[in-house]
């Protein structure tokens, strides 16, 4: 049985190293750059897929991890694939499960003194963070579990090592995310689509805070087939300064005709330092947990909902937005669904940022294509922060 | 400065008792019998004000206490009026405070062993169930919240006993609401509407459960020039078949011409049976409430859909139902996310039990053009039950 693969990414102008490019999927095609709003469990959060569409997003991502814990693949599988069990038509990105079985469980003891995670060459055994019970992720298993689910966009298993792990520990955890990427193209090539579609594989650049263990990582996984290249381990503490200095380290090996992904990156100054330096593709949680905090992104900065100084105030949340809240209801209003606890309050801060961040990407889009990106960067930034 | 009343009731055809009218108001039509979903602090829970437009519901029901309370009615009156604060331009009907006002204070004591509540002939004093902070409703204070919230049907100021009260109590509650009701309607003439359209008053029949009371509270009221009569002081514990006899007690009395409000009556067969009895306007919290806790009601009867049975399961929650959530989403996809607590589960199950009553009470009515409503109801509670 043949399947179309359906992946293809062409890069259609720079602008310095920024560039702008187009991926194709068999659900849909994505103008990069662009920021993937997260669904975690399936949803993003407080949103109907309907509403996320008609926002602007053109491609979701998915947390193998938590899916697999809750509702579990099977279930996934029995409804055809994650977009159909959610009612989302567009393209899917799922991560392997790797960061957040690392993050959850990194240095975390029970009480007999045990390791939640216990990394070993052929995988990670780990404790689920709803119920205690035991778990093995390897190469085989993320891709068999990414198959079932039906993302377009498949991550490759990786290590994920904290941002203050030292040189000897950092190689390892490369080494070993080496040997997984090429155990998952090969568990690739074994497990086929289960939906008449083909799905893409992405390699990710590991090495901490290290050059030499960057380069290293960058040349070893642009050396195999991947789709695209995701950058991991950032955005995990380091400094703003040291992840600028990883990227730049790390573009310059990266092939120019595939999508660069950097992972976990959702600040706007953070994704305009990125897309500098040549970074196509984004994820965070920040726009949508800091909405549900009432903290909202706008063109002129970011404001507290919250602040007893709008309660009376007949303003949108931004003047000059099109997005569903600004379009109908006041500050004043907002303040007080958020201060009751209404659902109608985080549902309109979450349409606004992620309204926000649909926004602040086709802006950057459009600087792009008239060569103005570092102008708009200039400006943006001076009102922003 | 004359205001247009703009208020009306053509009852337009009886089946038996059951009857089907229209009220007009200066914010559109409202076809009877109807059911007004509750939006206690300005929103409906979990739904964007054009979601409930969708639904199909006719008129919302503000609670005058909580707004009040939060975020006060000057904060309204700067927007113009709650359907402007809320963003719902249909009718709007407010409660008194006194239901609330009552119920979340009687028979408590604070750590001084003072009454939380103290009810003077002029009015009530209450602490707020927010801060504890001292506050006072009297028919005066009642009629000018709700002229500043700018209902377009407002509610006498009432004191609704409770269930047990016994019949000495029962009457000298009976005549303080029968002294105030005299005092809103004066008020209301003395307080101008603030928005240029006119708003109009419903009087409360109260009596408890004393048939006596009930016969001598309808006669007091409809001989007022009210512009609806609403039974109030029922669904607050008695038995089904008391509260079928209260409502059979005070039925004759009632003129024809006029809309009648059963207050806070909203499961489906106590709605029915209060329609065959001759009542036109229902509300009650519990449809929106129940969905918020997994609770499904359906033309086959109810389900909880946290029931591991559905975990697999790939029917819509109601199989003939043509609701958002019905069209797009599985059993097991709306399980999966209320039990994680995701936001789009409780909106879904929201919009299912809205869609439901509002296609219940359009059943009614059609049932009732076509002299079937007996059948209707008879079918309708063999299944439902």
């Amino acid at each position: 049985m043949a399947f179309m693969k359906k992946f293809s990414f062409e890069l259609e102008k720079e602008d310095g190293k920024a560039r702008i490019g187009k991926i194709t999927t068999a659900h849909g095609e994505i103008e990069t750059p662009v920021f993937m709003p997260v669904g975690t469990r399936a949803s993003v959060k407080t949103a109907s897929p309907d509403e996320v569409k008609d926002l602007g997003a053109q491609i979701l991502l998915g947390n193998t991890y938590h899916l697999y814990l809750r509702p579990g693949t099977d279930i996934i599988k029995k409804h055809g694939g994650l977009h159909k069990f959610m009612g989302w038509n567009g393209p899917i990105l799922t991560d392997s499960g790797g960061f957040q079985v690392f993050s959850l469980g990194f240095g975390s003891k029970n009480r007999k003194n045990e390791r939640l995670v216990k990394i070993k060459d052929d995988g990670v055994e780990f404790r689920s963070h709803i119920d205690g019970s035991k778990h093995f992720f390897s190469p085989e298993s993320v891709i068999k579990m990414q198959k079932e689910i039906g993302a377009d966009i498949m991550m490759a298993f990786d290590e994920c090592a904290p941002a203050d792990a030292d040189h000897n520990y950092a190689r390892k955890a490369m080494e070993r995310t080496h040997r997984w990427a090429d155990e998952c193209i090969a568990d690739n090539e074994k497990i086929k689509p289960l939906y008449g579609y083909g799905q893409s594989l992405f390699g990710i650049v590991q090495g901490v805070v290290y050059k030499d263990l960057r380069i290293e990582s960058a040349k070893f996984i642009t050396n195999r087939n991947f789709d695209g290249i995701a950058i991991g381990g950032l955005a995990v503490g380091e400094s703003e300064k040291v992840r600028n200095e990883m990227i730049e380290t790390v573009m310059p090996y990266l092939p120019k005709d595939k999508p660069r992904y950097l992972m976990g990156i959702g600040f706007p100054q953070d994704i305009l330092n990125a897309i500098e330096r040549g970074a196509d593709m984004f994820d965070c949680v920040l726009p949508t947990r800091l909405a549900r905090n009432g903290t909202l992104w706008t063109y002129e900065g970011k404001l507290s909902i919250l602040n007893a100084k709008y309660s009376k105030d007949l303003n949108p949340i931004e003047k000059d937005c099109g997005c569903y809240a600004c379009q109908n209801f006041t500050r004043s209003y907002i303040l007080h669904l958020v201060k009751e606890s209404e659902v109608l309050g985080i549902r309109l801060t979450t349409i606004h940022n992620l309204h926000f961040m649909m926004r602040f990407m086709e802006d950057i889009r459009n600087s792009i294509k008239e060569n103005k990106f570092e102008k708009f960067k200039k400006e943006f930034i001076s009102k922003f922060s």
